[in-house]
């Protein structure tokens, strides 16, 4: 057993005008609450510090470039983390002895823009970073949506990938929001022996380019990350920036989901809440180890194209 | 609107000594009550035409080498297909203007041996040969089991992978059984175009190298083929030779899966029984050409431990 206490800490909305150090105090109060209730790990979610500014567009520019008073788009980005208005989170999650993940909006010291996640050990240390690698949504202002989804306008692609990394007794990973729905993410990781995968997300209820797959959000959210852990004999941990934020209602039914795919834990309210299970990575083996022991099964040569090809091609 | 109008055709047991002709009746019920219902194309299961023999040893040999008296053993193979004994169902469904998958135990004439489904189109036109590529199970006798599975003893790896096929008014591809657990599977194909997979199995409920997953069969079966669908926009047909065979029991729990992920229709019975929707294989494209638009939002220049690395490797 290498059991290892979770707390998936859900948030609610966030206001456009809530300054950070709100939201910042909303954060030391779930880690509290996790903290109470045993938990070595809490997981924030997708760009937790701030609303989700990519409903919005923010700036003048026309096409891909990004132009004009970036006054509020730039407000939304972190040059260092931590920073003056984070540091009480990571002091009190140190001086608790508690490791976590932040998502948040990164601006690099040459001004690249990525939608980064960070995880701190539970002695403070920074353990990595993970940038996101699918980024959804479009690149230019679209008059006619009733909301943006301009993430491919605000955010550039990683180009570093699906780390691992050795921490809190096991192999752990992250990923973002959209990266949950490509079953590339979760193999990646699973081929560097992943056992716990932290997955932080905004999902709007309403999706522009098909409505139709609104009412199918809830089932879509949870059967790509059930697909993911049981396919890879991994823990996932996903968790949500949920319910109605500046008019947007998004998904929440945040879940901490065991190797077997199946849900150990879900949020029941679209508001700040803390999900909790007790995981132990080494059931991670139980799949690992028969029915995807990837040595034994895995065929590698017939997926050529996975990696030689982007886009589908038809006969 | 592309519609087609599919028949998964579950099976019951057929039992060690049932000849094949009496399967071949049953078949050609099944094919009857699907032409009666409008429908096109009928997806037959995995080794449809003898027992799930690989539950034997039925060889003399041990290591890999198959050896002693085959009489058994090589009575379960096709040498061709069509043949003697099949020919009334192919006549019957060319007759009918009905196509149909089959799946059989190959035997070629060099000797190899492959678990491979064969696809002929509403004219009798054969469309091309599936051989299972992600053959599960053990090589060798194992006698502590209760009974083995041993189709790695019996069956060749595929060396030729997932190729897909325009027919059927779209781009159709197969798989079988345990191919259905690996999300590779379903993204070949996905990277072709593939709008409907049809894939036979024969999965026994107990699972020897860790019993803890037998309650969870039924929902694995359907969380992988419901992902595989969803996550490539594609129709999946899952077709299981189920119930209680030589006193093994099998999953039954034949789904046809929409684009969606979404359940279209499923079996109720664990023997004989016709599973049916009408499938539109233009609903792809509301997959296909939003969330997952794959020349737009892949990555696979982040994907290559999928296809460079074959087991985990952990940090």
């Amino acid at each position: 057993m290498r059991t290892l206490r979770i707390a998936a800490a859900q948030l609610g909305p966030i206001a456009r005008d809530e300054p950070r150090s709100e939201v910042v105090a909303r954060l030391i109060d779930l880690l509290h609450g996790a903290a109470e209730a045993g938990c070595q790990l809490v997981v924030f979610p997708e760009l937790a510090l701030t609303t989700f500014f990519p409903r919005w567009h923010l700036d003048d520019g026309e096409g891909d470039e990004i132009t004009g008073d970036l006054t509020e788009l730039d407000s939304y980005y972190e040059t260092s983390m931590p920073n003056a208005v984070t540091q009480p989170l990571f002091d009190e999650a140190q001086r608790l002895g508690v490791g976590f993940s932040l998502g948040y909006a990164e601006m690099t010291s040459d001004g690249r823009r990525f939608n980064t996640t960070i995880l701190v050990e539970r002695d403070g240390s920074v353990v990595g970073h993970y940038r996101k690698v699918h980024i959804p949504g479009h690149e230019t202002h679209e008059p006619e949506r009733e909301f943006q989804h301009l993430e491919r306008r605000y955010f550039e692609e990683s180009q570093e990938g699906f780390g691992v990394y050795s921490a809190f007794g096991g192999v752990v990973g992250m990923a973002t929001c959209n990266d949950r729905r490509w079953p590339e993410t979760y193999r990646v990781m699973g081929l560097q022996g992943v056992e716990l995968i932290m997955i932080g997300y905004n999902t709007p209820i309403y999706y522009a380019p098909d409505p139709g797959q609104n009412l199918l959000q809830g089932f879509h959210n949870h059967l790509v990350m059930q697909a993911g852990a049981y396919q890879n004999g991994t823990w996932v941990v996903g968790v949500a920036k949920g319910g109605t934020e500046e008019g947007v209602e998004s998904l929440a039914q945040s879940a901490i989901i065991a190797p077997s795919g199946q849900i150990a834990a879900q949020a029941v309210t679209t508001g700040d809440e803390l999900v909790i299970a007790t995981c132990d990575l080494d059931w991670c083996k139980q799949y690992k180890e028969t029915l995807f022991d990837f040595d034994r099964y895995r065929r590698p040569e017939m997926y050529g194209l996975i990696t030689s090809r982007k886009g589908a091609i038809s006969p």
